[in-house]
């Protein structure tokens, strides 16, 4: 085809930069965010984060550089998450919630060239910063509450406010150069093994960002609530997702208690949020009743059943999604049949809290036998590993031999089991270090958790495999009670029984509170370690199962 | 970054081929196609084009191979805009409208190997082909009205259903190696030029058809009723959208009469439609309500705030847009604010007229001045060209001297002319070569058509400049009234002085039928030449303006 050119005409780089831009000039008096009493609008979104590009450009961060941000959810990080690409640099927003070692491993893997640490984690990233070689100790700006209300600490090199005020407003974006040039490095939450730096581009941001406003149908305008942190994926793709639809990200000041949460829904008419299962069995255990209907989007473990009937009756539209940080999140997702309103709620519940379908812009999911590598079929029954191919799937990691072993065959092994139902939804079992062998045969303890939920004292669960004897593993469940309520260790044992057959019943029961990581997820790591401590102490053998599985081993303890 | 690496885990090139294999995935069991008593389910067709696109292999048909298609609206012309692209050839769907030298030309221009044609059309093509050298005569593949309803023309070499027939579902698809390649060749419907064929890519294709869903928040199951041409920009990008969200393609077998449009929304639940003003004002002449709403996107000319007022009573949702065949259509629209609602109906109607912003998948708009090529103030009254940057341009003409001029500095220059608003959205005033030079300035046709569609007798209007004497041309209003309505050539002056300064008042009024192009665009060229005849039989001069006015020309001709 001789006429055929490609030129700046007709081939522009895929970015979500070009969500902000067009947001300040389609949407450009719209509500950008909202924090306390902090109010901008998308022009100023605009125009604050070209300052900041310009000031981080002034500052030496060339194209490429990493630019780390240590903090929970605030506009400033919204703004960055803008204006470092804006700079040509790649963004890394890591969790604040771990501690100086694993933080000065991550600073250190990403290559950090400056880091921006929100002021109530200035003394932790200060400990890490001082583990770092000092050949390479990156810059630090610390980015206080707000621009004035709380005095800026004299330690460090720089002030965010200061910083982004000396910027230039008609900075001239850098945008990408080619697509699939790197724009964030996101770790992954680390539930079953160390965190892995994942590098996702341009065009992956911006791909995943529309297929994530489509299964959600989210439309122009959504006021949307951050339950779900920023350091998470990117806020699952919501932190370009808001800018796209001119949008309102409401931000929370404080912890997101299911108070604050419905406070804000009827304050700022929120439309949208997102969240783990433990936010969400947080909502549906406060029974408050919306009035007006609230979409959520949900991942991760699926939710139980019991959480998802009760949402709905309170005014909630929950989706839920499959993925993980290296499908930047959201890769399948249930959609919902008009034919399942007619069903019994419990059944549709049920399909609801699968995993469902490859989203628009997915090319590809399938289920492989992990050793066959040919597709499982179709049965509801048959287990093997998730594998992704698609534009939403990450460039890499960081460490180049991981990123070789997981893309193997040309699909990126997500570690995850599913089985695909005859319908063609896939649901997701259990990670495959989720597994509990035991007494010759696998048990997946997702299904024995779905089925605690529905308890009605229970607001939490974690169940895991401690190593045993040379039957295998030990089966622990470990639950959380909701506030008021109370529940013995027998009553939850025969819950289960009554429920499960013999082989899926947990040996072992404990109470109390569960650990969960900075994005909502249970630390199933802490409970095998306290498991095993239990274990040891107690004396549980296997011979003498019934007489131990009517014991009461710990009751109330902070796990 | 070491641990990037590109391959097929991780991009995949973008095609709107995906949409229709996941259709099949997804909404397997849905209705893709109502056509009469025809119905297919997305599984049935996406297993029908992979047996044509195995055909096409089969008789030698390679990448980038182009396949003509010559045919109104029917559901093997939708199958043909997956099968095509399915086997990595290059779909040119010709509107049958031309006489055989104009359709030889196309057919040669666009290096057409294979022609499927309707059998309405057959003695047409045949005609055509006989005009084009006997080396390449391309290959003629009759499609009938229906598989076995219609007997196949025995002249023709094969017959679609059988061709299809001996096909192999289990056809691997080509995807194509490059999202750049190649998927269409779209003729301009040729309102002031000769057609240009445009070359348009998968790329494009892929995300025109994002924008065109989000634009229209087109939700998944939408019912669409075709009542614009296939063969215009591949339906306006609809070809691909339907797919895309699982919906229905209701093809009408019949002329696309008010009342067919009507009968068809009622039977099928229809949802949204699609339609350029003569479209447009054919359904608000009809004046039936509606039992629920339909969307409707428009394009082209604007349409006149009067339709657009009785659309919104009848119970339609209009959606306006700018752009072209070489923008894949929509490039802009007109994006409603909340705060219009409160406005009188009249000021509303004038707002959604216009052509508005850029969508969130094309990358800039802008209006420049032709000289300096300096972008012009957003003061809503300096017209410059409409020039546009972003991923739904099209590859090029199929000409490259032609494509070069188009893109030089950069930029697609449309040969529209605009202004921008202080709000940001733009207005189309006329194209170039639709301007009338008169008295020493300039006047806009489309400013007096708008107005004469206020008129209640009025259904259709085209306003044209018909070369004069030294002082420029004559202004020429064409006019086509309602069934049943009836207005003099005095009544229609008298409507546009009470509306219009002296100087844009028409000096010569015709009623007649307007002749429209294929894809319900106003024949303006015939026009001209029309008007031209007019003047030179009519006593009509420049010193006599104010007794010519008031003539009555010529009355219900056809014209």
């Amino acid at each position: 085809m001789e006429g055929v050119m490609k030129c700046s005409a007709n081939y522009v780089p895929l970015t979500p930069i070009s969500f902000l831009e067009r947001a300040a000039q389609v949407y450009g008096d719209r509500t950008s965010i909202v924090y306390g009493s902090i109010k901008f609008s998308w022009e100023q979104t605009r125009e604050r984060c070209h300052k900041l590009a310009s000031s981080l450009v002034s500052i030496g961060i060339s194209s490429g550089d990493v630019v780390a941000v240590i903090s929970g959810n605030t506009p400033w990080v919204y703004e960055l998450h803008y204006a470092v690409p804006m700079a040509g640099a790649v963004i890394c927003n890591i969790t604040p919630h771990y501690g100086p070692d694993i933080l000065c491993d991550l600073l250190c893997r990403s290559n950090a060239k400056l880091v921006f640490v929100d002021d109530r984690f200035l003394d932790l990233a200060k400990d890490a910063l001082r583990l770092l070689s000092p050949l390479r100790t990156p810059t630090l700006i610390s980015i206080s509450g707000a621009s004035s209300d709380v005095p800026t600490s004299s330690a460090v090199e720089m002030d965010y406010e200061t910083f982004l005020g000396s910027g230039d407003a008609e900075f001239k974006v850098r945008w990408p150069a080619d697509e699939f040039n790197p724009i964030s490095v996101c770790f992954t939450s680390g539930t079953t093994d160390a965190p892995k730096g994942v590098l996702h581009n341009h065009r992956a941001a911006f791909l995943n960002t529309i297929a994530t406003i489509m299964l959600m149908e989210m439309a122009p305008g959504t006021i949307f609530l951050w339950t779900s942190p920023m350091y998470h994926c990117n806020g699952w793709g919501f932190v370009w997702g808001v800018a796209a639809q001119g949008g309102t990200n409401v931000i929370l000041r404080d912890e997101a208690t299911a108070e604050a949460v419905f406070d804000a829904i009827e304050e700022h008419g929120v439309t949208m949020l997102s969240g783990a299962t433990p936010v969400l069995a947080m909502l549906a255990a406060d029974r408050r009743v919306l009035s007006r209907r609230v979409s959520v989007l949900t991942g991760g473990a699926p939710p139980p059943p019991d959480v998802l009937m009760r949402m709905e009756e309170q005014g909630f539209r929950v989706t839920h999604s499959g993925g993980q940080t290296e499908t930047y999140c959201c890769a399948v997702y249930c959609m919902r049949r008009p034919e399942w309103e007619e069903l019994p709620r419990e059944t549709r519940a049920r399909l609801q809290a699968r995993q469902g379908l490859p989203h628009l812009l997915l090319a590809q999911v399938d289920i492989k036998d992990p050793v066959t590598m040919k597709s499982v079929p179709s049965d509801g029954v048959t287990v093997g590993e998730v594998v992704y191919r698609g534009n939403n799937v990450m460039s890499g990691y960081v460490d180049r031999g991981a990123t070789e072993e997981a893309f193997r065959g040309g699909w990126f092994h997500s570690g995850d089991l599913a089985v695909r139902h005859p319908d063609g939804y896939i649901e997701f079992k259990d990670r495959l270090l989720d597994r509990v062998e035991r007494g010759g045969h696998t048990v997946g303890t997702l299904e024995i958790e779905s089925v605690i939920y529905g308890h009605p004292a229970v607001i939490a669960a974690g169940v895991v495999g401690v190593s045993g004897d040379s039957e295998g593993e030990v089966l622990c469940a470990f639950v959380e009670l909701k506030q008021g309520h109370e529940a013995t260790t027998e009553d939850i044992l025969e819950f289960f029984r009554q429920r499960l057959p013999d082989s899926k019943v947990p040996e072992m029961v404990v109470i109390g509170k569960i650990p969960i990581t900075s994005t909502g997820k249970i630390q199933k790591a802490i409970l095998r370690e306290k498991g095993k401590e239990i274990l040891a102490s107690s004396s549980f053998k296997k011979e003498e199962k019934e007489m131990t599985r009517a014991c009461d081993p710990v009751k109330e303890e902070k796990i």
